[in-house]
């Protein structure tokens, strides 16, 4: 399977179903990073359009792909050199469409169920390249849920009742479910 | 299946193999706790001996359980309910015994494949409570690793190379593979 992950900064919800732009969180750079290394991800998006936030994200990764983090800590910056920065969804989906040849199948995830789900088994035997979106602070903005091919099912145990996982715990889990292999 | 789960900061190994005491990291607690609570968990242990460290997890649970940050965001104080402290690797295995009303099935993870291993499917099989160790730092020391009941395989996709998942990923990883419900 051929998979990119993009983190979406804006739009998102707050707390409140407000749509607002969230702040990078330096840990989210590297968790995911590590995660879509481990899993054999294309390519990791960090979506911003926020200059001082895509200069900060330049910053962090300069510091682990070259600079001392480079020598220090080399598993780091290979996990990091996946990372590229979009400005926004448009110019998301144009760069993975120039990257992958075609359009991906663009499936947003959720920690409400929202309909047009598909099942993890679905999504596997599925063909052609495939996009994942994660939204930070509340998720993923209406207008970004209703412009994709699908969504996800929320992860959770056999009680259903709490569904805040960290955007990090989440997409770790899911490429588990797609990529991982059991052994 | 009863599932309880301990971060253990001593003794983990450095990236040269030798035993030291790991720090608290804030977001350790708050990633790892919401993945207990998401997934069912009985129980999240953070071992530590260092009197300093014990008091910042304190300080950081009152927050959450009964400060400010139980009025700003309640959700968090109900994963951060799961947290309990233990000054060591003993006092650990005590406190699950006393309230699990017997001893565990101890279970290691670790990045390497180590052995003694458990597959997924004979942990999802077993009968009585199950305890699960995870690492900081470089992880568990051999000492730990020696004196467990099993090792879970390593976490990853189809290229085996890479194995630097964030300790929060890798326990919200494990607990989807034993406790996730697929749909």
């Amino acid at each position: 399977m051929q998979i990119d992950v993009a983190l979406v900064h804006y739009p998102v919800v707050n707390k409140l179903g407000e749509t607002i732009g969230a702040a990078v969180t330096n840990l989210d750079l590297h968790d995911i990073a590590r995660a879509c290394r481990t899993f054999g991800v294309g390519s990791f998006y960090v979506v911003t359009p926020y200059h001082d936030q895509q200069e900060m994200v330049r910053e962090i990764l300069a510091h682990w792909r070259t600079g001392h983090g480079a020598r220090a800590n080399p598993d780091r910056g290979e996990a990091l050199a996946l990372v590229k920065l979009c400005a926004n969804l448009a110019s998301l989906y144009e760069a993975v469409n120039a990257d992958r040849g075609q359009h991906p199948t663009v499936l947003a995830t959720s920690a409400r169920s929202e309909g047009r789900g598909w099942t993890y088994d679905q999504v596997r035997r599925a063909d052609g390249p495939l996009l994942l979106l994660f939204g930070t602070a509340w998720g993923l903005a209406p207008e970004v849920l209703a412009g994709v091919d699908g969504v996800l099912p929320p992860i959770g145990g056999a009680d259903a009742s709490y569904n805040h996982l960290s955007v990090r715990s989440a997409v770790s889990v899911i490429l588990d479910r797609l990529l991982g292999k059991r052994s």
